[in-house]
């Protein structure tokens, strides 16, 4: 396993885990200030800002892009809000490219509206994902499926596991892989299979880390800061990193009650310090 | 699968869906006078109204007992405590047996104290329910593991899908079964598989139904009426007959919010029609 005690030099932020208190261009300068070598935006600040300014902006301050958060969101629709969609996911990989993002995340979507079709809905993901692929290879862009937790099957992503998105990604082929977020995938008792699974592919193609407070308090908004809840970060980083890993950890909190509401750069120097002594 | 709309005779209540209006005479009699056929109670309600009061009272009512809830919780405790939860578990088996539960059913405890360990937490539940296997077996009183929702998994139950279940089922042997309950496994990619491997092996102890809220306002008390949700509880309960169960539809839900605060007799006519027109 690598040490990460001594340097940042595999630490990205995902501003998600400042959104609250930073705009895009912020964010870039203030995860540069911090000496924090990656990052990884979302869509809706990346819009604010311009695409082309935030290229440059990133490019300036020599950061890595891990991700671009997200595409997806496959099944929310009627026939003409697929095509809507698919335009869209379309944009993001173009979107992605420009910043020359490692990858695009992607949250695939809950159950249709209406709907308690699960399978009806993982169906319709993997026809999304398949007619987003070929604009995706062409763009030479990776398309990271992130399994999302149980709790959010209904109305986030009904790719649940490890195992269901390398079974996508073994049905749909080459330009696509899988994005480990530990928040999302900790419980399950088939996580270290299925990472050996994903890396022998070649298929890893981001690492988050957060933490699982207990107790955890809203299911959208109370992911905790690395070690202040029960998740094994390093026995899964090690997994990971046995399975040929070896790019960044990208924090990614959502924490309505506490991170948003503190100053961002007390952020990013627990997220460094936590990163050092936890990961 | 049967045909549930033309009367009761396959509902339960767990007392749980009730258990802010009423103790448990009152819902031995509520559900009786229901008629409603099926109880399952708590433990702590069973020792305020006393073991030997209660079991006269479902007895002279003719109810069945689906379940009792709960035994498990095995993995709180150094050595110490472990002894004293097997003694209470033993307890938990008796009581079951007095009553003439038809199971007893396990949660079986998430992550020890202090511990990030889930694989270790998962063989201290293997151990403690091998420990309580031949009392169980003596009182002959099935032991019915209910696999939790992996949002439980830091702090209720480290068995949080029914493979890991049916696979302690198979590793451990007779008078250990499985208790489902749609709320924590209808996300499962595998359930429709996994029901089948254990009707196939006749350990199919107890269904539960509720409903998934959308949104979930809490982790834990925020479970939805049948019918309320986005749960395709027909076509599970058509998975459950279909391996072979022809036992209770055991209505549990923990509802702070709702369900807790309505007259008990609003809630279980609720439960009866919603049982009728959606289950």
């Amino acid at each position: 396993m690598r040490d990460l005690t001594r340097d940042s030099r595999f630490l990205a932020i995902n501003t998600a885990t400042v959104r609250a208190q930073w705009d895009l261009r912020q964010a870039i300068e203030g995860v540069a200030r911090a000496g924090i070598p990656g990052i990884a935006p979302w869509r809706d600040q990346l819009q604010a800002m311009g695409v082309a300014a935030a290229a440059k902006a990133i490019r300036a301050h020599g950061l890595a892009v891990t991700g671009l958060c997200r595409g997806g969101m496959f099944t929310g629709f009627d026939r003409a809000g697929l095509a809507r969609a698919l335009d869209d996911n379309r944009r993001a990989v173009d979107e992605a490219a420009a910043l020359g993002a490692q990858c695009l995340v992607l949250v695939v979507g809950g159950l249709a509206p209406h709907s308690r079709d699960l399978a009806a809905a993982r169906e319709l993901v993997r026809d999304g994902i398949a007619a987003l692929l070929p604009h995706a290879r062409a763009a030479k862009m990776p398309l990271a499926i992130e399994p999302l937790h149980p709790m959010y099957a209904a109305d986030r992503a009904c790719i649940n596991t490890l195992a269901q998105a390398n079974d996508l990604c073994d049905a749909l082929g080459p330009g696509l892989g899988v994005a480990i977020d530990v928040y999302h995938v900790w419980w399950d008792p088939d996580l270290e299979r299925e990472i050996a699974r994903a890396g022998a592919a070649g298929r890893l193609l981001a690492f988050h880390v957060c933490d699982w407070l207990v107790p955890t308090r809203d299911l959208l908004n109370d992911r905790g800061m690395m070690g202040d809840g029960v998740i094994d970060l390093r026995r899964i980083r090690g997994w990971v990193e046995a399975a040929g890993y070896a790019g960044f950890c990208e924090v990614e909190i959502f924490s309505a009650e506490n991170w948003w509401r503190r100053p961002p750069e007390e952020v990013l120097a627990t997220c460094i310090e936590r990163y050092r002594s936890v990961c």
